[in-house]
């Protein structure tokens, strides 16, 4: 279950209907199911997490790297904190901090989700994570 | 002056111009002019960078946040490295990787820019620098 707080946005039905597949896609990943986010993923996706070198590219890329942690996950507390959605017709940029608990650990994150609209349907084509003021070694 | 490798794109035109924009803004950040970014931002821009504690809305903010570090940058080597830009019409994502280099130290980036087109010209909505891979304390 995730809790969200402090929702604002221009274009209120671009950002729900954007809000509500973000959301749906993480409450499956939560739970270590993969493919909530890979079926909203272009073939064109690029990706940013704090675990890799460089930025990834392409759907089949990612979902390699996504299948060693499927059943992996186990996210008991999850906040989305002010998601907001700024858009045009066929594109449109979401933006959240995320507060998440798995196991004793607290990770807080910040996130950049780029969908764009294509055929009639909106599919991420950009992803970047971070961690909210990681402290360098 | 950067280098720039690997550059690649869908959309020729938009590519070259949304990606000398970026170009132009990172020389004056590297010799401690705060304004190619400032100018560059639309007054709606959302801000995520590893030393704040949550997203940073609007351009304000973020101007009074950047004001510290006027002239206070010396970046002596840059390499923006494979930027790509998705585009549509009026909106566009650059990502990028990026190493420069200030005083003894290296520092390696993963960066999302959203661009939108406003009465023909291109402002950033949406900055997102993150460290590649830090080392949690």
């Amino acid at each position: 279950m995730i809790t969200l707080t402090g929702c604002s946005s221009g274009n209120t039905d671009i950002s729900e209907e954007i809000i509500s597949l973000e959301k749906a896609a993480l409450e499956k990943w939560n739970r270590g199911d993969i493919y909530g986010y890979l079926d909203l993923y272009a073939e064109d996706i690029v990706y940013f997490d704090p675990m890799i070198d460089k930025r990834m590219d392409g759907l089949q890329k990612i979902k390699e790297y996504y299948e060693s942690w499927e059943g992996e996950i186990n996210v008991t507390e999850c906040e989305m904190i002010d998601p907001k959605v700024q858009a045009v017709k066929d594109m449109a940029v979401l933006t959240f901090n995320l507060r998440s608990v798995e196991g004793d650990s607290l990770y807080q994150w910040n996130c950049t989700e780029v969908y764009r609209k294509d055929r009639g349907k909106w599919l991420i084509i950009q992803t970047h994570w971070s961690y909210v003021k990681p402290n360098i070694k």
